[in-house]
């Protein structure tokens, strides 16, 4: 250490270098961050160009000095791997050279909250071309050769693209930008000629289109080490999951069963849920986003557990409809809601059967509606004529949401854009966030052929090897939702057999879900956590089954 | 319900009112938000005026369908005790009305997340003279009289003040609104000619710096309903703590720690945490807001556990050091350990002993750097002259940061602003988040007495009964900290005995902190988490004693 400070001098001391090349072969078990630029370049279709996405800041809550809880951006993430905050990624595709970008470490913060990476750190642990501090080399580095930092680097670019053709709008053409607000809060170009990142220019938004659907189609599509991640985070779900069943016997409330289930996450050092954990029993099995997670649980019979974990910001999705039961831990409560489980277990099973390439997830869809219904005529819930039923849609009182979605950096993860653009037959699987829609029926379905393995965006409404796609079909009994828009509506009401109904508002809701891989040949069930009779046993204190097929 | 919906009809069929207003003596066991609106019109020092505050908006991430964790503003909450997003509140100084302003029921939105108050229940819930959604009566209600939403209602009350004088300006003086762009996000003023709510406005500026001081000054000051949510995040936080004491002979990984920490308090139903929890061992104790709580125990000596929960949105803040021994659990493992445990034990308990009404807390913050200064010279750490030690500020190499803040709505809670101004004497005490100032000896310091009791604004150097204020003295061995500004700094480095130093690695870090409040005769501690002997008897499976004076 130099003893040529003064007092207090608080210039740094670190970084011992500005930028740094990464060495070959670095980039085994490393998250593939490379091939993924590979991709984008691929699924853009230019030979050059320069894509440039930004991390999350660090940010506080408005009027308070409390940090806002940090989500990586999941773009940045899929080019980057990198899950700190305040970075920016540069891909040139012409030159094919993947660039980190840190921020200069604080080292009066570091006694507070540790450092970020160094560029040495960096390409040791990202798989990028080389690694640069944002604000380039600091004057304390006489001895490194000068390096510009990111500012500089893009008005080197855009001044070359200036001197080629002409105009702001042209340039910004040759810019792809996700998020240009958090690039122009780091831009300021030397001089007034210099071409500006207009944030609010036409081209640049097209680009941005362009730019956010190519990535959206590459992350439709996982790849083994992606597959890993989330089949990592299944396996600490599932030992979270298999934790309450075992223990389920001895709660009386549901805030018990969150703090079991999220300890147990934890203690696996999965710290991030995918999404806020649902434990609700009874009628609050019926919301389908409950939270609280706070109530008794008295005498229901039935308690939705949907929780999964987050592993390096790749999600699980599991639900699990768990039998409440004092009397006799693991048998269900009542003839009604082991009907439930069984109707809704029975779907489940034979839509993830269906899951294979070329299949329409749309069909896959329109069969767990036909079962159904099918299965709440065979329990006296609906009645009439079974078509007069469909028809009218009555299904959507008891089975609200969709059968499921991508899964990957997001729970709901993106889906590719159709080409051409979805029509409403495709919603269901390019809706990331489904909603109760109004409801409609495809006039037909099938399952087409796979198309071409060459095209590059895969066709929406099909499955192809390397999607990630939940399959969660439930049945609910929410007085709201029934009550409001179904028994009250003389077009659903007749339909509905408001006696043998009375007797399954105690059931609640029931929703089974996996995440379901699709394979070259069929299907790869990610998700261990018990279900069936494996889960029935583990609550007994058994060692539970393996995925208890056909036997709720 | 009526039959006459048509299928997918979901026009609202809630509420049933649109305005309601309390009943009297319904304010028993709520949140006070009424004296809290009389507390700020007294601070405010006028007798005209529209408060408007606005909650935290529920939000999701960028170019991502994940809700962001909902956490309210602290200063709607201040006057509302309301938890739900999207809200605003408005008080009428002159007519002494204090109005809740909720959004709609989405009826389509029910069956995913619940809903919202109704305005019938939150009159119900909510210590407010009225509930009224904030876009007024829907169609619907032709039964209902017409009620004005709060846009008319915030053009009602500027029209007014339009006609009585001229311009925005004048208008803008009239109106204390703290984030200008929620409130312009729904307010439409119908013609032209009406004045605007003009967040750029010097006036509206000004207003919302008055305003944002005068409620600092009455959340500094806690009520007893503030106390009680205080003390029961204390005793919750407690248990959790304690819950860590009796496994941790058994642990050998951070994360166990803040799992069990965690768990323990989500089962009593408090899911907030006050702050990111600090499970940090050796070295890792070393650094102040340390998170990723992942490292294996190994042979290291000390965890610091800085962990404390919120309730009902008000914060704890609880620090405990803890002996890690696998031979002798609940031993400390090394004669370093034990000595600085007992250092900071000693420190903490005599600025304990010092809270009381009339202190100054600049003049405890320098008691306790003497108290350090003293105790490293015993140990060898430091050694030579003891003023010279002092002029040069060594002890901020191992004392680096403040010792304690105020603790309320915020984990680093507000502090009223100085009349006139805080002097760079009184920063300890008003900077709610410390930093590494460059370190400043008080040129003198004394324990003024209390001003008068008639003042509105205490004097924020000073205590007083209602303020609650951590203290959490702290000695840390961090090598980053220590290596790059003190011990190769010649200012400092000749009062560093570097062999003794060398001991003292191993011990990581050492803090202990509660929340004390002051009252009328002295003070309480608010923190009832086990700490010193009996903390050490809860380790060894004892049943651990309260507090665990004088003997670490």
């Amino acid at each position: 250490m130099s003893n040529q400070r003064q007092s207090h001098d608080f210039s740094p001391a670190l970084p011992t270098a500005i930028t740094l090349h990464a060495p070959p072969n670095s980039s085994i078990d490393k998250y593939p961050s490379k091939s993924h630029a590979h991709r984008l370049a691929a699924q853009l279709h230019v030979t050059n160009g320069l894509v440039v996405l930004a991390a999350t800041p660090a940010a506080t809550y408005p009027d308070s000095d409390q940090p806002v809880p940090f989500r990586q951006d999941r773009y940045f993430y899929y080019l980057t791997g990198c899950d700190e905050p305040g970075c920016y990624v540069t891909y040139d595709i012409g030159k094919d050279v993947l660039t980190l970008w840190l921020p200069a470490i604080d080292e009066k913060r570091v006694v507070w909250t540790g450092r970020g990476s160094t560029v040495e750190e960096a390409v040791e642990r990202y798989d990028v071309d080389e690694a640069r501090y944002i604000h380039g080399t600091g004057a304390f580095h006489s001895s490194s050769a000068i390096r510009l930092g990111l500012p500089q680097y893009l008005e080197a670019h855009l001044r070359q693209c200036w001197n080629r053709a002409a105009g702001n709008e042209s340039c910004n053409k040759n810019v792809y930008v996700l998020s240009p607000e958090r690039v122009n809060s780091i831009y300021n170009p030397s001089s007034p000629e210099t071409p500006l990142l207009a944030s609010a220019s036409r081209t640049l938004e097209a680009s941005r289109t362009e730019l956010k659907n190519a990535i959206n189609a590459c992350r439709t599509l996982k790849d083994p080490h992606e597959i890993a991640l989330i089949r990592r985070a299944n396996a600490i779900t599932a030992a979270a999951h298999t934790a309450v069943l075992r223990n389920i016997s001895t709660y009386t409330n549901e805030a018990q069963v969150e703090a079991l289930y999220t300890a147990t996450c934890i203690a696996q050092h999965a710290k991030q849920q995918a999404y806020s954990p649902i434990a609700g029993a009874g009628p609050n099995a019926s919301v389908l986003h409950y939270g609280a997670n706070d109530e008794d649980f008295g005498s229901r019979e039935v308690l939705v557990l949907d929780a999964g974990c987050e592993w390096h910001c790749y999600a699980s999705d599991v639900t699990r409809a768990i039998p409440l039961n004092t009397a006799h831990p693991g048998e269900w409560a009542s003839a009604e809601a082991a009907g439930i489980y069984k109707l809704v277990e029975t779907v489940q099973e034979a839509c993830i059967a269906a899951m294979e390439p070329g299949a329409s997830f749309l069909g896959i869809t329109y069969m767990a509606r036909r079962m159904t219904v099918d299965g709440l005529l065979a329990l006296g819930i609906l009645k009439g004529d079974k078509e007069a039923i469909w028809k009218a849609g009555t299904v959507m009182g008891f089975f609200p949401h969709g059968l499921g979605h991508h899964l990957g950096l997001e729970v709901h993860d993106v889906s590719p854009v159709a080409h051409p653009p979805a029509s409403s037959l495709t919603t269901c699987i390019t809706t990331s966030s489904p909603e109760i829609l109004p409801y409609q029926l495809p006039r037909s379905f099938n399952f087409p052929l796979p198309t071409s393995s060459s095209s590059h965006s895969p066709d929406p409404s099909l499955l192809h090897p390397g999607m990630v796609i939940t399959i969660e079909p439930g049945i609910y009994f929410n007085r709201f939702l029934l009550e409001h828009f179904f028994l009250s509506n003389p077009t659903h009401s007749p339909f509905i057999d408001r006696e043998v109904l009375d007797r399954y508002w105690r059931v609640g809701g029931v929703r089974i879900e996996d995440d379901i891989l699709v394979t070259g040949q069929g299907y790869e069930n990610l998700t261990t956590a018990l279900k069936g009779r494996g889960m029935r046993e583990a609550i007994r204190g058994g060692k539970g089954g393996e995925g208890g097929e056909g036997d709720g």
